[in-house]
């Protein structure tokens, strides 16, 4: 592999950094999801945490470095995820934390922000008009802006689920097929099923997808690195298929969390080397993953933490017969608009 | 203590055989609970596993035990989440598994218990037949039962959370409360959180209590084991007060996990040795806990899996400004039911 911007050693020393409550999430297989899907799929879960969302593994490491040398202040913009585990980690620092969020973000996520203590600036506009006033903030205020993908503690923090995966991977491998986790479940996948071959990365502004490909390819570069983007908000996977930046005028997705428009050229440039595809998914897949994921798995998910559900669904066939892991990255969503996207008809169970 | 039939340092012994998917679960704090409840909140999440509850940790034991030494074939009875767990280590194991359950039992619970290839046979009746059933055919076909909660396999594997419960409480109180996740949260919590001092168990046929129990007064003495029953199923609360078994001619209640009639002497024994209160919740409050956890936690319960926190509910005044940890048993609900449950008023967040 090319050099990317991120470094496996520094990713495993992060480990030590991370707060525990965000590491060695809960990977399993689920069945139950398999017979809809026609492959084998194992759910990385990211939402048993304090703040419901991968976030916390970049933002501890931000937090504890700069409770070591840097400023006590610090500012990011946010969809809502990222401000919200920023806002955590620096509490628990000591760091005055601001978050910049587009008055039109999740108001469940602008909440937490607030009830943890963070100052909170929202702007009349879309995500990438915070990610201006944030930098604004920070040059006006001299204080350090934290750029979610950019800053390389987001893209390693992430990059620890890589870890957990390889690790279980290697762990599988060595039980071989007759394991218990290893029988055969629906009729496509009669016989053993094998370790994972393929993840599934929700794609937003790169740092989880830049992350966990790096490791992947760096420790088990046969496994296909797959990103997944909503078709509302390609910037990122057009730029991946044209090797260069392409930008949006605007964008239109529910997943909220990964709706930028301008991509990073040093995150394109990571994305370029770790990838193996990025792809684009409807409207209404994300909208029947998340309804798969709360009727066969019990999870509520926000849309983007669907997307890997919702690129199976759309492509079975490059799937059939496959052992997948899917990042369930978030669950924070605010009640009235999940009942409405999972309504009534999603749930099929008759007592 | 006096001893219980409980060791722990089988207990210990007991990690090395369960497989790893179910052990070292989830266990955070979730502040967005703590306004309504009053108190720091913490959550064991037992559902984030191939079976969606904790009963994987028990059947783990019976099956390794059974594949080396004991017959291939076993029956049980269960309300479900037993025989779906007993079923899915069985099968990894080549056991031959038969599950009894009363034809009223949860549909998604024997969807489940089919789907992993177990015998499934229901009565016509309640789960105290079911219990008659399963020992009827163990008998005549010369196979092994196992009794929920009797067999010290179940009480053990599900004691193992207790282990992780105590270890976590012992880094929390070398951290200190200086720690990123000992920070105040609601009004009620001013100051440092220091680490928890209840822990709030479903109580059915009493083996996570026990397990959980054992371990904890063992362990960690000064942690109050706090038990929680459905007014509608108050079998063995009733007769952990009046230290003798009590039975009840039905149950009434939406908690299936739990809706024991017959407690069994030898556990209520080990229970009187571990439990320092046993109460009993309203339904409408076990419906109100579904929707806290699904509103502020994001997490999908079954009714059994709420108890904790409608005993906090019942009660606030008891738990002021303290830091109580409840275990989320299981999430297997059936989906038309779960949606009466929470319904659309339940989802507050208007967007």
């Amino acid at each position: 592999m090319q050099r990317t911007r991120l470094d496996t050693d520094r990713i495993r020393a992060a480990r030590r950094v991370i707060d525990p409550v965000f590491l060695d999430t809960p990977l399993y297989r689920c069945e139950a999801l398999e017979p809809e899907l026609g492959c084998a799929v194992s759910i990385k879960l990211e939402t048993a945490n304090p703040v419901r969302s991968f976030k916390g593994r970049g933002t501890e490491l931000v937090a504890s470095l700069l409770a070591e040398h840097g400023p006590r202040a610090v500012v990011c913009a946010s969809a809502g995820n990222l401000g919200q585990a920023l806002a955590w980690s620096g509490r628990g620092r000591g760091l005055d934390v601001t978050v910049v969020a587009s008055r039109f973000a999740t108001a469940a996520k602008l909440d937490r922000i607030r009830a943890l203590g963070a100052g909170l600036e929202l702007v009349d506009g879309d995500h990438e008009l915070a990610r201006e006033r944030a930098a604004d903030i920070a040059r006006c205020e001299g204080i350090r802006l934290v750029e979610d993908s950019l800053d390389i503690e987001t893209c390693e923090g992430a990059a620890t689920i890589g870890l957990e995966l390889v690790e279980a991977r290697e762990q599988a491998e060595q039980t071989g097929p007759a394991g218990p986790a290893e029988l055969a479940g629906p009729a496509e996948l009669a016989g053993p099923v094998p370790p994972f071959d393929a993840v599934l990365i929700a794609l937003g502004g790169g740092a989880l997808a830049t992350g966990v490909g790096h490791v992947l390819k760096d420790l088990a570069p046969g496994v296909e690195v797959i990103c997944v983007q909503p078709l509302g908000a390609p910037a990122l996977t057009r730029s991946w298929h044209e090797r260069r930046v392409v930008t949006t005028d605007s964008t239109d997705t529910i997943a909220d969390g990964v709706a930028g428009r301008r991509p990073i050229p040093a995150v394109l440039n990571d994305l370029l080397l770790v990838a193996d595809d990025a792809v684009l998914v409807q409207e209404a897949s994300i909208v029947a993953g998340m309804r798969l994921l709360l009727d066969h798995a019990g999870l509520v998910v926000e849309p983007s933490a669907a997307l890997g559900i919702a690129a199976i669904l759309e492509d079975r066939d490059r799937f059939a017969g496959r052992h997948v892991v899917t990042i369930v990255c978030g669950s924070n969503v605010d009640g009235d608009a999940y009942r409405r996207w999972v309504g009534a008809a999603a749930l099929p169970h008759r007592a």
